[in-house]
């Protein structure tokens, strides 16, 4: 049988949600705890990678198990066995014909960041620290540049291989919560660095060090070097996955 | 000259504030990182301990120092020497006769819950897992028999040795953000676990474990199996210290 599971995750010690040689990896942490309940070899297969040291606060993945655990019941089965940093939120039977990857519509990843003097060992976990002000209404301004059909080659880390580098962005919002500031980027899907780098182009945008017709020649070109820098994995989270339908029963 | 200091520690891996032989403390890391800065030993005295696990967003503390740093600048001389975990905020030159722990007339703590059905690993380090709905105005009218002048040797740990358990609680403010549940207490001073022990019995109370009565009796006769159980450390945060001044020049 075929469950979905929504689930979060301190990317702060993996090596990223798939299971490499280097590190440990989310996949193999929860296949080791379906291992553990059910002593079963489970494969989980989430509706994307995310890289070394990214969060998630709702990755969505399926897994097909023969062991017959009624399927709202799956998550605590498994958390009993997972370590304090991946936790399945929800578990349910999956839809006829889904499958975590191909039927995912649409992401949102948000980049955290906070305007600061100083360091905050707080924040610094999960959010980048900016020593200056940032002006979010420049943010916004390079943020829709993005927005649409584009080649997002120039974005994207050069080591990865893909078929196409075309992807679509439905919205880059740019929010202040008293000194922090969030980019949330949804899209289609998303090419390996490619949010961190968006944000990190916004950023140089907003602080005079790229312009327009540089933005636009990068989407033009594909060339890496219009870009921005890729800033650092940890204020990157995958906020959400959606399918177009509800998963887990409201 | 006498230097004042605003710092900010994520207190996980610290065994509290004050140097203790069995583990790093904020204030041996300080000291080593003022002995790099300037080769001295510097003793750093805080306003107040903080437990083994428990956070600072803004502790504040003096030190001694012979080199002559322009006090502005002594938080970035630090900060070059400082791990991840602690960052000094801001720093200044101390008012005459200033002292971080006597003159200290106010405390702020934070007790930061979250309710939520499945543990959350984004959340856990800064606060405590609730499983269920916590009725929160239940929880403010427990936290309001704290308030006043009162004895609180019931919420203290039996081998904290003080002259006095007697404290001033101005405060309890309870408010919910979301799934967070925050309870913020402000005192005179705060006893070995008392925040701790004070969020622990608001708990019960909304749980229906224990009742005014209870809460009531602790109070008048000190015994500590009247009071709720010691939440743990890592949803504790030293909000703000207040010495009736402005110490870091607005």
């Amino acid at each position: 049988m075929r469950y979905v599971l929504k689930v979060a995750y301190d990317g702060t010690d993996f090596c990223g949600w798939q299971i490499q040689p280097n590190g440990p990896s989310v996949q193999q942490t929860l296949a080791d705890a379906a291992f553990c309940a059910f002593g079963e070899r489970v494969t989980f297969t989430a509706s994307g990678r995310t890289d070394s040291g990214v969060h998630a606060a709702a990755q969505v993945c399926h897994a097909d198990i023969l062991a017959a655990v009624p399927p709202e019941r799956l998550a605590d089965a498994l958390n009993c066995h997972l370590p304090q940093s991946v936790s399945v939120l929800a578990s349910a039977a999956a839809p006829a014909g889904f499958d975590a990857n191909r039927s995912a519509k649409r992401k949102t990843y948000v980049y955290r960041m906070y305007c600061s003097p100083r360091r905050n060992p707080l924040k610094d976990r999960y959010s980048l620290h900016i020593k200056g002000v940032i002006d979010i209404s420049a943010m916004q301004r390079a943020g829709d540049m993005f927005v649409g059909e584009h080649d997002f080659k120039a974005y994207c880390a050069s080591r990865s291989q893909v078929k196409t580098t075309v992807r679509t962005v439905y919205f880059v919002r740019v929010s202040r919560d008293g000194e922090d500031v969030c980019v949330r980027v949804c899209g289609s899907g998303f090419l390996y660095n490619m949010v961190r780098t968006m944000a990190g182009t916004m950023l140089w945008y907003a602080c005079g060090k790229t312009d327009e017709n540089d933005i636009a020649a990068s989407l033009e070109s594909g060339s890496r070097s219009l870009a921005g820098k890729t800033l650092p994995a940890r204020g990157l989270m995958l906020e959400s996955v959606d399918y177009g339908l509800e998963l887990f029963g409201g």
